[in-house]
């Protein structure tokens, strides 16, 4: 049996990471990772996309959800699963559950993206609709949890934080000698676990966050040095709304370097960029790592840049830039 | 130096796909081969689609043309090339011929998608209009020999069938035990090379193809048992409207065991659901091979099923189905 770390509180190693992604390999694909002279000439520096909008489910969060649904396997933990998500980790966990026939729960703010709401009910998942604030959505998993459902947080817990960092073991296979990686950062899963596997494999490397302007909850944080409580995000970049969690914010504090905010048009710019060059609709809060890009170009001249494309769950029938 | 074919019009070896890889594979990217359960469950077989939409330019063109030039560069061959498109080979052309700085001209329908049009001119092609008619596109094109270019066509020419059948030796190398395999059918580029490379590195492996009802004039070709000269296209599968090539129609007829024809709706309806399960915008010429599953799945019921997804470049102003 796999070892893994301690408890779900404890910021996970390396070795944690490594170990999800033995637990996980044979349900997640190895996304592919995109190049391009033009898009590059365009943004004068070498960039590599990761690109996990073509993970299973459309988003990165598959690889967190799969890894905490194998551990409860793993330690003969039986029931149904519950979280609250805008959309891609509660696809991942409806998928993730359904893999080994449980039963999960999702809720969603009601402002959603229809696309991933259908999402969520297509994996197997039952949603359960809130009004769309931090507070709604945790009662409303508060509730399930009442009735006997094992919660599955969304980012601020180790499983899921290693599960996120598997992403970084392939790149880092893939692109070798990248001198900078940069990371959405929403709550704060992908880019902890990112940073963690980063830090462990790539001598030298930069992590940096990329955050819209109206989520900027963890430049706030960083800048205050302790990890703001209130803030109401007001962004496009849906899957980025939520707060920056504690475990999370602890490891960003540690590993990041910095937190660029991108403005929405600065993100909608990047998405028609990316679908210019690379005939890819990413998910506005994927555009962020372009955008941060765009809007500070001499941070990264002329340097090898890894950009973790996080998700391509749009809506198509409110696209926001014209193509 | 690398060996190729003698001539243009003769049928093309594995031996000059394999040299074609040799020259191009700095210029293309290895495409990813996508797999999911899921879609699998819904189409009651096992396919691997062989992802050309995110090939550089998005789609195969890239391939052909990037040979076709390599070759012209290999023979010391100066000067500017031309061809008729209704976008993809156009803009692969275009870029492949920027990357040696030789200036390119293309003929391209008046109907034309925009987004293929806008993609022309940014890699630096310059686009000259005609009437959407075979007739005018081969007039606009000898008009611009007449002048002095070295014709590129698009697909009835062995270099260019060498450099489309390179996507199935990575095929091959990605997905060993196939034991189908599906190209859609324009002019036969695609197919012809594919099938080619197929034979050669995938014993026992059915070559199929697939064909809008509304460009079907390989399958009636087919079905005559020479090769149709006249045939008024109409379908939504803009790449697909061009008439089957003398040579790809020959190298058809040797290696394909048969042309799907598939309707306009069921192209449709195949786009929605690789939009669905993998969050890619395919092209409906590269939605025919989904859609040629969907329409005889008694010939591909629990098997293995390489498809080649041709390209990505559509009208996101103009999708045609309901997300």
């Amino acid at each position: 049996m796999l070892m893994g770390h301690q408890t779900a509180e404890q910021i996970p190693t390396y070795d944690d990471i490594y170990a999800a992604q033995q637990r996980i390999k044979g349900q997640i694909r190895t996304t592919p990772v995109l190049f391009e002279p033009q898009f590059n000439a365009a943004l004068a520096c070498e960039l590599w996309l990761k690109c996990e909008n073509l993970q299973r489910t459309g988003a990165f969060k598959f690889r967190g959800a799969s890894n905490a649904i194998a551990r409860l396997e793993e330690t003969g933990r039986k029931g149904e699963v519950a979280t609250h998500s805008s959309g891609n980790h509660g696809a991942a966990l409806a998928l993730a559950a359904s893999v080994h026939k449980r039963r999960a729960r999702i809720v969603m703010p009601d402002n959603s993206v229809p696309t991933k709401i259908e999402a969520v009910q297509r994996y197997g998942g039952e949603v359960i609709f809130c009004a769309p604030t931090q507070q709604q959505r945790e009662k409303g998993l508060a509730d399930l949890v009442a009735e006997g459902c094992i919660p599955i947080p969304p980012y601020d817990h180790a499983d899921i934080i290693c599960g996120q960092g598997t992403a970084v073991i392939e790149l880092a296979k893939q692109c070798p000698e990248l001198e900078v990686l940069i990371a959405p950062v929403g709550g704060g899963g992908l880019i902890s676990g990112s940073a963690i596997a980063a830090k462990a494999l790539l001598p030298g490397i930069e992590v940096m966050g990329a955050e819209p302007e109206g989520a900027a909850d963890t430049a706030l944080s960083l800048e205050q040095g302790k990890r703001v409580e209130q803030f109401t995000p007001d962004t496009i970049a849906d899957g980025l709304r939520a707060m920056v969690g504690v475990l999370n914010f602890e490891i960003i504090r540690k590993h990041v370097g910095g937190v660029i905010t991108v403005s929405e048009a600065g993100i909608i710019d990047a998405m028609a960029l990316v679908w210019r060059h690379f005939r890819m609709l990413i998910e506005p809060s994927s555009a962020t790592v372009i955008a941060a890009v765009m809007t500070q170009p001499e941070l990264f001249a002329g340097r090898r840049v890894g950009t973790i494309i996080s998700g391509g769950n749009i809506d198509l029938e409110r696209l926001p830039f014209k193509p």
